[in-house]
């Protein structure tokens, strides 16, 4: 972890796409923006043969990714078993920009920036790692609340698995601008072009029990 | 898919949580519902004994889900050599809904709406649910644009493929509400509650090669 990471990730057989290659990128800058960008991955892994895709939370911290659960989840508890030999996994982060209402059905589309990461993921069980990426996990949703919280205690961290990923096998996918029409639709009389779309973040609203005169922290996204 | 769905979907081991049990719900409506918020799934599938989770366009339409992509690409690819098989499949459709703040970070969460589906898919062939389903997710995506646009020509169709998976063994697990903080925990000085979070849709922004007059059409989200 002390190297210098290279400015790309090396293309694999699982991460250039059978098509649209034009939208693959395996750019450091470009990774680490699309999951910075966001706090909810899907995380799929194999039971009993058959996948499952699980949302959960997740923090980019260098060239790792961390997810956290409870101990008692399944992937979780069978990734804690799995120490040594890791869990195989695809950690998906996917942004939805804008719709794409092209003349044709054929043409519309999404615009999207999505990384998808293809590992295996292991337990982390030193206590410093551990807890390193707790306050990641949290900092990533609201940079700033993990030094503004009570931190886990040694029961709450008993209770609490984090699996850490290997930023390694990775690219992102991006479409951008608007529609692609074929040459012979464009007299049709269809309107089209982009509705851009983004989450927007909501004045924070506070829990039944804070006490009254405590004002929202600044670090909370501008409701 | 004449006869009447049951009010609840039966719950299976693959879909009864091994913990917060109290999240989940195998009530039809709900689990319609989720469905029908959303536009962008994270499909899982088994790739030479790996998963794979792809984000990708999908509708519902009654008691089916159907996705569509490339023939080129590798699920529809896999998929479409499995017309009798079906390929086994989970497909996830998430909503964040809020950030939760608790006073511990233990107890930081998120709310959220998250369908679970599990099946085995299956390409379709059939000329009229073919055109059907991909009116359908142009529809989700946009309702009523399915009737205004130009829909797909014998070549398009050609380069399409249809999976479709049926509700069958699913759940959704939804949290709602402020943070639950510990007891010992209420005293503690950190502002607490939950700030609101949601996809808001833009004005829409018309194509370069759009003829000028063209307004967008009613059913656009408004701007």
């Amino acid at each position: 972890m002390s190297t210098t990471p290279p400015a790309a990730y090396r293309p694999t057989d699982r991460t250039v796409p059978t098509r649209s290659r034009e939208r693959a990128s395996y750019d450091r800058e470009v990774v680490h923006s699309v999951l910075d960008a966001g706090y909810v991955c899907h995380l799929g892994f194999v039971r009993d043969g058959r996948p499952v895709v699980l949302p959960t939370l997740y923090a980019r911290v260098g060239e790792q990714v961390y997810v956290h659960g409870s101990t008692g989840s399944r992937p979780l508890r069978t990734a804690g078993r799995a120490e040594d030999a890791g869990l195989p996994v695809c950690l998906t982060v996917t942004h939805v920009d804008g719709l794409v209402l092209a003349r044709s059905a054929f043409h519309h589309s999404i615009n999207y920036r999505s990384a998808m990461l293809h590992g295996d993921a292991y337990a982390v069980t030193d206590h410093d790692e551990r807890t390193m990426a707790l306050d990641a996990i949290v900092d990533h949703i609201v940079p700033g609340r993990a030094d503004d919280s009570r931190r886990a205690n040694a029961k709450e961290l008993a209770k609490t698995a984090v699996l850490r990923l290997a930023i390694e096998e990775v690219s992102v996918k991006t479409r951008t601008g608007g529609p692609g029409d074929e040459p012979e639709d464009l007299e049709l009389p269809y309107w089209t072009g982009v509705v851009p779309v983004a989450p927007v973040y909501g004045a924070p609203v506070p829990a039944d029990d804070l006490a009254p005169g405590v004002e929202p922290p600044g670090y909370l996204p501008a409701g």
